[in-house]
C-alpha cells in the first residue's frame, strides 16, 4: 500500500495545554510547526519560541500553507474558531474528546480529530510515546494520514469514531476526574481529623498498580464487595456530619454490590 | 529514654492476605515468628514454611510464650477470636483498621493495634519501607513498643487513636475501593462500546502521580470543575442506557462542583 500523503507542516491554533504539549510533541518527531494562532499575540509569541514557529494573532496573516490546522481550542469555543480556517484547503482537525467529528463541515475541506488521551499539566514535559492517540477522518484518506502522524509521536495509535469517543470521554471522566473528586473527599476527612492525605498515597498507588494486572472488577476489594454490612454501618456513622459525602457512599456502595451480583450470576 | 521493651517473638493468629504479608515483613526484619495459629492447619503449615515458624490449630497447643499475638483476622470474626489470647499474659494485637483498640479487653494484658494502610495482594511481595504502619497501644509503653517494632519494618510509623484510623479507614474506601470501582464502570463503559479499558491506563496513572504533586482539590480537571454543562449533558445523554451510572454521574458532578465553590469562597 502507498505511504498516506504526509502531514508536514503544522499550524496550531489556540496556546491552551493541549497546544503546549502537541506543539512539543510534533515539533520533537521532526513536524515542522509553522505558525501559532492565538487571539494574544504574547500567548502565540512565547509558544512559538520553544517551536521555531511564527506567531500569529489572526489567520487571515498566515503565509505559507500548512498542510494542517490544528485547533487546540476548548469545546466552547471550537464552533466559532472553526469558521476561520473552513474552506482554506489544507486539513482541519479538532482535539476534542467530547465533540464529533461533524462540528467541522466537510464539504469545503477535509477534517479530522487527533486526539491524545491523557491528561496534560502545562509547563510539564512528559514522554508522548505511550499516550494513546485517537484519531478519526472525513474520509478514510485522511484518517490513514492522521494514523500516520500520530504513529510518528506515539506507538499507541487507535482508530475510533466519535461515538466511541464520547463514550471513551465519559469513561475518562469516571476513571480519573471522579476519581481524583474521591480523593479531595478523603482529603477532606482526614484533614477534619488532623491527618494529611499523604499517608493514603502508596494505598491509592498500588491500587492503580493492580488494575495493570486484573480488571477493575477482580481487583475490587472493600467493605462493599465482601458484603461486610457492619463495617459499612460503622463507616456511614462516621460521615454522619457529611450528609453528602454520606449520600456518595452509600451510592458507591450499592454499585459495587450490583456489580459484584451480576459478575457473579 | 530507655529503649522501649523489644517485641521480638510473635505470633501469629491468621493465614490471609495480611497475615502472609506481616509474616514476612517481621520476619525479614529479624523477628522471630514462633508460631502460625489458624483453624486450618493446612494453612498454618504452608506459611509457617516460608517464615520458619511453627503452624498449630489450637492456641492452646502454644509451647514457647511469645511477646505478642498479632491477630491478623477479619472485622467480622476478631471479637470471637480474641478471647482465646485474653489474660495469656502476652501483648495482644490486632490489625484491623474500621475496628477500635477497644474490643480487645485491656483489663487482662496489654493490648495494641498495628495498622497497615496498604492494599495487600496475597502471594504478591512488595516493598514495605514505605508502607505506613499505624499504632496504638493501651497504654504509652505499649505504643512506644509498637512504634519500635514497626519502624524495623517501615520508615512511615504514626501513631494514631481508634477515632482517627477509623477516618481513615472511611478515607481509604474513598479514594482506593470506591475510585477502583468508578475504574470498573469505565470498563463497562468501554467494552459496551467494542474499546479495551488499558486504553485509560496511561491516564489513570498519570492521575494517581499528579497526587503526589498537588492537593486533589487543585489537581481535579473534567467538565464539572470547568463548570462546562454543555459537556456534562453530552454525557448524562450518553449514560441514557445506564441510569445507575447516569445517578452517579450526576452526584459527583455536584459535589465536584460544591468543593470548588467551597473552595474559592
Amino acid at each position: 500500500m502507498q505511504d498516506p500523503e504526509e502531514i508536514h507542516k503544522v499550524a496550531i491554533v489556540g496556546t491552551g495545554n493541549i497546544a503546549w504539549h502537541l506543539a512539543r510533541a510534533m515539533y520533537r518527531s521532526g513536524m515542522d510547526i509553522t505558525c501559532i494562532i492565538s487571539r494574544s499575540m504574547q500567548r502565540a509569541a512565547e509558544l512559538s519560541k520553544d517551536v521555531s514557529a511564527i506567531p500569529l494573532d489572526d489567520p487571515a496573516n498566515v503565509q505559507e500553507q500548512p498542510d494542517m490546522y490544528l485547533l487546540c481550542v476548548g469545546d466552547d469555543v471550537l464552533h466559532g474558531v472553526q469558521e476561520a480556517y473552513a474552506g482554506k484547503g489544507p486539513l482541519v482537525v479538532h482535539t476534542s474528546g467530547s465533540t464529533g467529528i461533524g462540528v467541522l463541515p466537510a464539504d469545503k475541506n477535509p477534517t479530522g480529530v487527533l486526539y491524545p488521551l491523557q491528561t496534560f499539566t502545562r509547563g510539564v514535559e512528559m514522554a508522548y510515546s505511550g499516550i494513546p492517540f485517537l484519531v478519526e477522518g472525513s474520509a478514510e484518506k485522511v484518517t490513514l494520514r492522521l494514523e500516520h502522524l500520530a504513529g510518528k509521536i506515539s506507538r499507541e495509535v487507535h482508530q475510533v469514531n466519535s461515538e466511541q469517543r464520547r463514550q471513551i470521554h465519559v469513561s475518562a471522566v469516571f476513571a480519573c476526574n471522579f476519581s481524583n473528586h474521591l480523593s479531595a473527599i478523603a482529603d477532606r476527612l482526614m484533614q477534619q481529623n488532623g491527618l494529611a492525605f499523604d499517608l493514603l498515597l502508596p494505598l491509592i498507588g498500588e491500587t492503580t498498580r493492580k488494575l495493570s494486572e486484573k480488571s477493575p472488577v477482580d481487583a475490587q476489594t472493600g467493605p462493599a464487595v465482601r458484603n461486610d454490612l457492619t463495617t459499612i454501618e460503622k463507616h456511614l456513622e462516621a460521615l454522619g456530619n457529611l450528609p453528602e459525602e454520606q449520600e456518595i457512599y452509600r451510592l458507591l456502595t450499592e454499585s459495587i454490590m450490583r456489580y459484584r451480583k451480576e459478575t457473579n450470576e
